[in-house]
């Protein structure tokens, strides 16, 4: 099997997953129990926090375990609510932040999507030109789930705070944590979410961080576990393996990144040797773990469905959402509804560095070529 | 290790941990991808959901994962709200519906508490007075996690919807499913809340059953999963085992009640006869797998703590709870703060069926006969 859809989902390391065994069976007590054995699974929790506020250079954040990255953002968004002010969110956001954003409207709150340039990350022109003094919430993803395109969020930052100090930056980083450098201190933001299964973690775990002086507002209430910002039953077990998938990816994060450009380069470049008529959405210097392509003539899902009998596993835009008909970040790129249908997304992990990547390219454009015709 | 803490939470068994390490893996693909392994993989969650159904003769129901017990309840709380109406709970309720219902008075919701008797379960007499037409939801508890208390939830069920057939009724069966027999037809209840950890399965999920006329009102937004009801990628390898371990129990249920009644018995007769001194707050028809217990001039966490050196291990009323400084449940039902102060909650599990009871009854007696003096 080849799999390239890892920006959908990853498959959790084996070493993990094991881990993940032995707190569900062993180690299993509930850490608000007050007996040893359950306050030393507490610790474990609080060692997790720790380990990932230093992955992420977050020595001022706090971090909340949630049940997945959807409710991690929909926990930043929940927070930057102000009453009579504006949020504003990008073209480019993931549904689980794009989807809470727009709800707010049927509370009265003024939502602004926020454009996106050619190369699919926020118009910075644009973006100077907002009245920050009436917006209580900014979030704008890291890096594009759909082109990999990396948003100046340290810039961005910069701008919104210059104007308006009290603004609430959050960044949705399920896509960049554990594959480019993130250093919370440096970005600026005052919420980041993470993800587990997207780095080799288990499914089920997300996190929300967030500056120490911010009170998070909870969308769960009950026995006040993870700060009261996220009641319910801590799951121990996602919470330990989500700590040691993000220590692994961290620790190989720079020389990673570079085979994955390399795998990704030999890819395009092999497509094009291979006369696929294609054009490119990834901007240049996006993440290398994405590779957005459209390919004249052809709908992306059947190319997918070609590539199956391959065994080789492709994606088409963001895999996160149910029954999508048009596809919103490429469309805000300016791309034409034919390049939108054409789209398909080729995302890696360190799993593919041994493939050999001129065969599955030339496999690639010959499946897709006999399709067109 | 002796365990006497179930109710807080349980060990997920050896072969769904092993089964969940299969689909965190090996099967790992995102439900929502388009590929063929990704849709088998939504079969299978689709599986899950109709085997839980059966399980609790719901065929007439829905199911909608959610990231623990605690967002379940949410979940059905946030449903149930209309303005201008008000919503009834027990006073016998978990945090994790007492507090998200007690939040709503923020948004003007009237709230109101309904008291228990001194058995535990909600005053049927003072319930029938309730003025049900201006009601939207009622949510009650169908087996205390604090005492094993069940509540007549069908003959509650039937009074509200004789004066008021628009109510929502809920039930949070965390404690109930999987240990006593739960029919939801026969309960009549519109949404009922279920949970793994509780039964053996992984932390990290649980699940809202609701009648197939309602629409649940999100409180997470994003890619639509669930039926739009819960986005988030599907914590797949968590629900497979959460409907395995469900239907491990369910197939043994009433032996396992019989035999840890009988266990339940015993412990009481062996602490009678050891003369320790204490009152019994589980009533007489409660689940056998709680025994709720307070002894006279002795605080539970201290007898808690002094039996961890014997390496057993108890709770003191609910382990979900962070820092609680009283309790409600033990409260309503009159008990004393002397009472409260000396409440223990033993509870059981069939891994428990062969360890010798009598002895650690008498360990108990004497332990707390120590501390007393």
């Amino acid at each position: 099997m080849i799999f390239l859809d890892n920006a959908s989902t990853t498959p959790c390391y084996r070493v993990l997953a094991e881990e993940h065994q032995k707190y569900s069976t062993e180690e299993f007590f509930n850490p608000s129990a007050l007996y040893g054995k359950a306050v030393q699974i507490h610790k474990k929790i609080e060692e997790a926090r720790q380990n990932l506020l230093g992955l992420l250079d977050a020595d001022n954040y706090n971090i909340t375990f949630c049940g997945s990255a959807t409710e991690a953002n929909n926990l930043a968004i929940n927070t930057g609510i102000t009453k009579s002010k504006q949020i504003a969110i990008s073209l480019g956001e993931h549904p689980s932040v794009f989807e809470p954003a727009i709800y707010q409207r049927q509370k009265s709150i003024e939502v602004l999507e926020l454009p996106l340039n050619s190369e699919g990350v926020v118009d910075e022109n644009k973006f100077k030109e907002l009245d920050f003094a009436n917006i209580s919430l900014i979030s704008i993803i890291h890096v594009s789930n759909e082109t990999g395109a990396i948003n100046p969020i340290k810039e961005l930052v910069k701008i919104a705070k210059q104007k308006n100090p009290k603004i609430l930056f959050h960044s949705d980083g399920v896509q960049a944590f554990g594959k480019i450098n993130v250093s919370l201190e440096d970005l600026g933001v005052d919420m980041y979410t993470i993800s587990a299964h997207k780095l080799h973690g288990p499914k089920g775990i997300g996190a929300l961080v967030s500056k120490k002086n911010i009170n998070l507002k909870p969308t769960v209430f009950g026995g006040g576990q993870e700060n009261r910002a996220r009641s319910g039953t801590e799951n121990v077990a996602g919470i330990i393996a989500f700590s040691r998938a993000a220590s692994i990816k961290c620790s190989s994060l720079e020389t990673d990144k570079k085979a994955i450009s390399l795998l990704n380069q030999k890819l395009v470049d092999e497509l094009k040797k291979n006369n696929l008529p294609f054009i490119q959405n990834s901007p240049e210097n996006a993440s290398p773990y994405i590779l957005s392509l459209s390919i004249e003539g052809l709908r992306g899902e059947v190319l997918l469905h070609a590539l199956e009998s391959y065994d080789i596993y492709i994606g088409t835009g963001s895999a996160c959402s149910v029954k999508k008909i048009k596809n919103r970040v490429l469309s805000a790129m300016g791309r034409t509804q034919a390049q939108i249908e054409g789209n398909i997304r080729i995302s890696f992990s360190v799993r593919e560095l041994d493939i050999d990547i001129a065969k599955v390219a030339k496999l690639v454009a010959q499946t897709a070529q006999k399709l067109i015709k």
